[in-house]
């Protein structure tokens, strides 16, 4: 396990109800016709370009469907990949790898493809600013979304709300900028505050407030410049909303310390993985 | 509930690990800055064109974080929605609206998402074949999901390993077709069985063998019609494999019955649909 | 694992929750006043004619109790077994043996039970028509009692609701056969759909709509035989309803291709297997 | 609830469990073809002698399938009903009365058959012993088939093996009676101690050695009867093993306080309850 | 609601289990023999002085019991008790009550036991430093702990170990802070960074190292001060280990900002609080 | 495994629990800081006198966490530990070990406190009684401490409320002991009635009635022995109610069989015990 891993229990959680759901109250009828002895050699091997994620997903699959399937991993996550290039290679009971194919490589693909995104939205931002996700992961998949995106070079923003506070428009109903911070501060001290601002006049009451960090929603990159004036070297900033690959840059420069791009894990395309028989 | 709709104990698990996921152990620490008192009046509105999918995840999202909040839905899963047009109301309590926002958000999303592309399959197929989806579905959530293709007018494929039988490539190593298709009717009875072809010698064999339907995978166009001459009447054709919303009349005119899509659940964006305050 | 078995994460929830129903908060009582040290060897022993059905429960329950108990096993899932005969053997700590032995039998002697049964009416319908299992199975036990069906030499029929289509007497309320089976095609297209059927009238209207098979329920041999003549070779029959050993042999001949018995698993008898201490 | 009733926490799972199994990923497909509106009023109707059980449970699996479904109960459990008469009767949606039906009659079915069986055996004892049940209780279904038991009657032996000693030959290698009944004293202070017997020696050192009960396993009513003389009144005897309705009485009157069948809970047949609809 | 209440599903969860635990698989045996008609209205009364906290645990016990026993609570969570004060008042079938009394009272006197403890470290410290909790919570109560903690008017320290760095002595083998703490920002920006100090020269590196806030574990008031002079302004100050009631007060004037106390949550007496009948 | 250790199943939940709160969606950040490859040789090493519990709860914390980090335990449950004394010794990675640390010593020290104060009762009671627990458990740790009581020497009361049936006075709402304990022998056969009483006149009424043992609450030690004149040789006495460490061997001499100690599980302070790294 290194640091862009996920706990090992979400992992195994998210595996055992994947194989649940998908092997069903029979177990896999088709799987079931293949001759008792047959064995086979299969490759995971990616057909475009892109970044590995879900190493330890792969695994836990086929540990749970079949103990003696051994499966050795040639790329860790975070490791790009180019069309044709074996990922991992398995070996065993035929049925058992015909069975957790499907778990194994919606697992792979999907946060291969978080990943992927990822990397490429980190390359855009040529190193300007730090790449970070949000809260609008699957429901249930956020542990791995998270260390996908990790693998992909981003930054994880909250894991929960429990986890740092984050005050928008909406919490501000009958409630200042300053009123709010100072209300986080006193309940929740020791918690980072980030407040989320539409105007250069919001953002010059949070950071006088003594935000942590400003959130820029929805600002062009010239609105984005014209706030960091306004903040100064008072806080980092943050901006989201809208952000593509071809404006990230723009951002970057612009004096976002981080841009935090929600298509990293409600948008991304599942990368296309295969496996593929070597030998029966 | 219709028949479009998932099983309730799906939804509510669902929504149950999400919110435990986005909760943590503290809860929304910055909902908990909003005064006691402070209710509110929002709606969520589409801001693209699409399908809506999902309702009963956001009524359940609610119902759990706080029954008091009041949901008014105003369009069935199923029904198109135009950017700027309310699908549904809530009113309540403003922290608990909040704090729910993003699970209902995610789920409601990812779910029209996945109505929205299935639609456009089924407009673009022209009422020629059927658009399925495939096992291709997100970990956890393919009861929703499937759910979400019939609300964009397709048909669900396998719900699992056990519900019918499927025999690809991979299945026929040391076994022809004709002898796996007679050792799935003598072992599952009254389970369909569905042959995957790559060639036109496969698709007479598996015709011959009395597979109920043939999937024939990565064909072009002209390839499908040539098997189609071979099949005749004696069974359905499915297509899959790199179809897309260019190519997918062509599949259908070309003879296929069904064709299924594997991306309108593992790539479909989400839908852009936002929760806006109407009254403080 | 063969094509016989129940899928594997099955056998481990059910184990798991009998052993956590069985031992409750203080764990086993009385096998803990044996000495430390004392070790055992035991032989699962027949005391009646049967089908065996439920190894993997066996192992699996003496894996979760301590892994360090040996378990040999002689006979596999399907195999008969007579007075006397010993099945499988364990080796290991007393105490661990003795706790294991209650839920390991309940489970043996449950499982073998249904597929004893089954095998009797497989026997009696003299391979003229194949037996089938029902959905009236133990509420958390279904795919372990399918699997038991198969060791017996039966056949499963759906393994939930979401699993074929079965149209009954009372989901014609307002509906004819032919608009129900049509909208069935419609829906959920790839469904095999079959209709229950009281009357030859029925049986006419279900195979003219195009059912993939009826049902004729609670009918006397004479009049399936009547029924068979209306369908023709057009789809298989199915009887359900009071069959019998006695009867099995005359639905067979009268026509029917299964004949599904709920009795196998709302109503069969524990086979008696007891667990013979060998050496202490 | 009376004390009749299992704990509610043990229906509740039971149920969930049931119809997570029954209704499976894509929920009732046949009962998703009846009309939207379509309502139904059904009777609960035994269709032979018997005692009634599960009444909570048939309440809990409406309620979980649609709380709207009404249902209406009009004997208690642990009442005696004739064929033909009407147990309860429930009203609502169609789809959701014909979703329910398999898994509410599935348990009402086989927990009335439990309590049906035990009846038998506490009328055959005419009042000379309690009837008791054992371990051998379907996993996952102790709580329930345990009450089941109360209802026919009978009484309860050990909920689990935290919950009395039960000292059998197995458990006294390498220790005789009379020191593991002085460790279960030391080691479990206020536990009732039970010895298993098979010889008027191994009675006279348990009752010596200060036994709360002796066990007579697979003794004649004879041997019952020279064990009760060794016995006295010092303390109360259970008989087990092969005791039959036939063997019952004779056993009660040799002396026994308990006599525990196994029977009970691992091969009561089902009692044969149909839900009749009496209105569409 | 307040930002007081612990998350509304883990008290749901540890009252489920809380229940499961208590009511074994017969249920209330002895509760079971009370009239079936008796009633009984009955105070939650406090023998102690306390802070109250654990009300939304009482309410779910009950609402999990029987739904129908009406729970008036008359304290808030965090306000003060007298002995002899009433806290809540109950009313409903007796049976009910008396099933649900002991988990009420466990989880209501364990929760106001952490309040109460709370309480007087925070009134010790004399408004001069924060007091928090530690991570050292019962395992499975952490989320109701830490709102005790809060009920007594504490601040929370990490939720999980997900949430913010505390980089200890045995996190930097073969690591100096400055790299740690460079290490900390690059792979998790935006995540509050903590160091654990034992002398002043960790305290100077880890400050110039850019933490977020120093951690200063087992030093006296006077080393704190030390601490504090090298510190300045630069950040917070945080205090651990074996800080008393006693010595509380000194530390907060050295220059604490905050002092966490894991005997809040690991080693606080449970407050004696009774459930008294007032009328049958 | 020994009488003294609790169900295995219990351990794995509990610890399941606790390192699923303790880790969170991202892991442990901190640890995740730790250089890949750095190993560390850990003991665990008693800061106080006291009496050792919890050692599976250790094995299966580094287990699951890291099944490579090796454990060598020296002290058994329910030995002494003086200070410095080295309790076991862990090795492995050094990231794994920081991960399990807060957890496994949650669990040592609470568990551990409970044996402590076990013991501290068991001493003063000077052999003349047994010292049991009561169901004043944390809710999801019964079976854990009700383990740490047995290590400590003392011996548990009832698992569940469905464990044998105490009698108290919110029970005897219009019902006289003797009719309480007549209902309780006919419902609940076989299981052990003991009665709670105030007073001698109730004394006598529940012993007349054939309670298996009376639990005298509240009383001082004379009036222990006026009871115990009562009750005579016909059945033992148990005591509870406010026993502390200096008034137990008087209630023990006063004529207690049993006197049973909420504290012992509601408000023993957890026995410190620290991680020492020995080798980086």
């Amino acid at each position: 396990m290194t640091w862009i891993d996920p706990p090992a229990a979400a992992v195994r959680d998210v595996v055992a109800r994947a194989l649940a759901e998908d092997l069903g109250p029979l177990g896999d009828l088709t799987a079931s016709l293949v001759p008792d002895g047959a064995r086979v050699r299969a490759e995971f091997v990616a057909r475009q370009d892109g970044v590995v994620a879900g190493r330890l997903c792969v695994l836990a699959t086929f540990a749970a469907v079949d103990p003696e399937v051994a499966v050795e991993w040639r790329l860790s996550d975070g490791l790009e990949v180019r069309p044709g290039e074996v990922i991992g290679v398995v070996e065993g009971r035929l049925a058992s790898v015909l069975t957790a194919e499907r778990t194994a490589l919606n697992l792979l693909g999907r946060l291969s493809g978080v990943a992927t995104l990822t990397r490429a939205y980190v390359r855009a931002a040529q190193g300007n600013a730090r790449i970070r996700d949000t809260r609008k992961t699957t429901p249930g998949l956020r542990a791995l979304e998270k260390a996908a995106v990790r693998a992909g070079g981003g930054a994880n923003h909250r894991g929960s709300l429990s986890d740092g506070i984050l005050i928008k428009d909406n919490h501000l109903a009958g409630l200042t900028i300053t009123e709010a911070v100072r209300r986080a501060r006193r309940r929740w001290p020791g918690q980072l505050v980030e407040v989320e601002c539409d105007t250069s006049l919001q953002v010059a009451e949070a950071v006088d407030a003594g935000a942590d960090m400003v959130l820029l929603d929805n600002m062009t990159p010239l609105e984005v410049a014209a706030a960091a004036e306004v903040v100064g070297r008072r806080c980092p900033i943050e901006v989201s909303g809208g952000v593509t690959l071809d404006s990230v840059a723009a951002y970057a420069e612009a004096g976002a310390a981080f841009i935090s791009v929600g298509a990293l894990t409600h948008s991304a395309p599942v990368l296309d993985i295969g496996l593929d028989v070597v030998a029966g």
